[in-house]
């Protein structure tokens, strides 16, 4: 019941992801008397799906203490139990992003050793896509838990990108050891130091997220929030000015016209409904936020987050290799972990 | 002599200039035998010239405490004492920015009460221009340092945009007055409490800095270098997509070539050389520090940033307004000032 155009889009986006993998089976929490007349236009996506029906829901507005107060029996807390309970693999949902969080901190509670579970998401690149977190679950971080974030977004990457030993950079305002804010000039010492599922890059820049040349970048929630709305501007003030700027004549709409083709393939390049999803990592079960506002596409990719994720045992793995990275005498030795 | 192009694009830059501003005069330092055959070129800025002769320059990897030691009788150097000395009423240079900031701050010195001078910049917005800073001189501040960049910021705005009362917004992850890091909810409050020669408007996110909705946006060094940063590299990846989409078929290259005024519109908007320039603010002295990259149309959009400051008396202004902020009880009270 999430977002602004659910549950159409929910249900549409569903329909597609399931010709993408014709074995997912979805558990749907809702109002079923919206739900059931949309789902009835997707006879394979019907056959595969339940329906648990619910009219309470969380509003977009709500707060994350409220929601959780309040929150019994909303489809968002269901869906979560769901997961929980062994129900559903994943749960995915257009809702409130800080009730999301919240219930699903308190329900599938963070994996063992994580204190702060983070938000990633994918961004398109030059030369391919990057994986950024954490995106503002949490604003003061220490080094140990930017570790963590490196740990969490390298198993991540291997689900989503298929590589083996994803490269890590850390963001800062300079690549030199010396600069920097203490948290991020920690995380570096460590991360050279400790055997981790991926392999260190050094520190990267703002312009290096979309530059693709690692497979994650690992920041705390302040810089990396505002570095993802910054790159979100930037995207919508291109977009008004070119438009702006190709209305202005008769030839330049006609250019326009006639360049239709490649400017759909630009836009699928950059479009952001397929960039469109938050992944909850360092939970003891799968949870991806879909943006509010998407419509089918962008539910569709937010849900193929999360297959991916369960197609590729990623709670299983990453309990493995954070216990493992607990275990390193230079992680610990840091002391500052637990503080 | 500093940046790619140099001297050949300062020179060409001050030439631009002069055509709108005939009024100014120009002192040039750098290797007179590689400036004179240049400046020949262009006949009215030869006569509004002197060419200040020297064959030593701060290379562009030189540290900055290795510029301050070694770098006396270089360009940037003698052209920054110029200013202190009250021959130049500015300084503009395309070369190192770490060894500037280091040189203008020991031979300017920073405004009375200034403790950390900021580094400012122009962008462009959907509903106008917004000047942000600190984009990297600080990276650690506290809300009287951020304070302090808003009265900064605003007397600049003054100059640049021509307001009477700029607003100011505070970077922030969200515009809940609960949200965002310790040193930003202090400055909100202080803020809120100080006669500053602007408005407050309250917390701006990332995505908020191209909108254009305020005329100043206020953040740390941190935020501020990462968010600058993303949006460049977001507007070098959308502009790489976009030819590479052009390209890959004829009729769209056709298409490209009728809307080719278009595009030229649409890159005016956007074009990073017209939105060149880091102001050094908080100096008593003006100081602007063109991309090192750039053309003569980028270091002529530095030099109008500077001349715009002198027209507008900056120096002079922002000394009271900064003294004016200091004697405020509200903003004394916080205690934290100093520290």
């Amino acid at each position: 019941m999430g977002g602004d155009h659910a549950p159409g889009s929910v249900v549409a986006g569903a329909a597609q992801v399931l010709k993408k993998y014709p074995n997912t089976r979805f558990l749907i929490f809702g109002d079923e008397n919206r739900v059931r007349p949309i789902l009835s236009k997707f006879k394979a996506l019907e056959s595969a799906s339940s329906v648990r029906h619910t009219d309470k829901f969380i509003r977009d507005d709500e707060k994350p203490s409220a929601a959780l107060r309040s929150g019994k029996d909303s489809s968002m807390r269901l869906a979560i139990e769901a997961v929980e309970k062994g129900e559903a693999d994943a749960v995915v949902s257009g809702g409130n992003t800080g009730a999301l969080m919240a219930m699903a901190k308190i329900i599938l509670r963070p994996l063992p050793g994580i204190h702060r579970p983070a938000i990633a998401s994918v961004f398109p690149g030059i030369k391919g896509e990057t994986i950024m977190l954490d995106l503002g679950a949490n604003v003061l971080v220490d080094a140990e838990n930017l570790v963590q974030f490196a740990v969490l977004g390298a198993v991540f990457a291997k689900a989503h990108k298929g590589v083996t030993t994803p490269s890590v950079g850390l963001l800062n305002v300079g690549s030199e050891e010396t600069k920097g804010p203490d948290h991020v000039r920690g995380a570096a010492a460590l991360l050279a130091k400790v055997e981790f599922p991926g392999k260190y890059h050094g520190f990267v820049e703002g312009d290096d997220i979309t530059k693709g040349i690692v497979d994650v970048v690992v920041t705390d929630g302040y810089a990396g929030n505002i570095a993802l709305k910054a790159a979100e501007g930037v995207g919508k003030m291109t977009g008004h000015f070119f438009k702006e700027a190709l209305r202005s004549d008769p030839l330049s709409l006609l250019g326009g016209a006639l360049a239709f083709m490649a400017l759909r393939r630009f836009k699928k390049k950059v479009d952001p409904r397929v960039y469109n999803g938050g992944v909850f990592l360092g939970l003891n079960g799968i949870c991806v936020k879909s943006h509010g506002g998407s419509d089918a596409l962008g539910f569709a990719s937010a849900l193929t987050l999360a297959v991916e994720m369960v197609k590729d045992g990623y709670i299983a793995q990453v309990a493995q290799e954070i216990s493992h990275l607990m275990s390193q005498e230079t992680f610990l030795a840091e002391g500052a972990y637990g503080k």
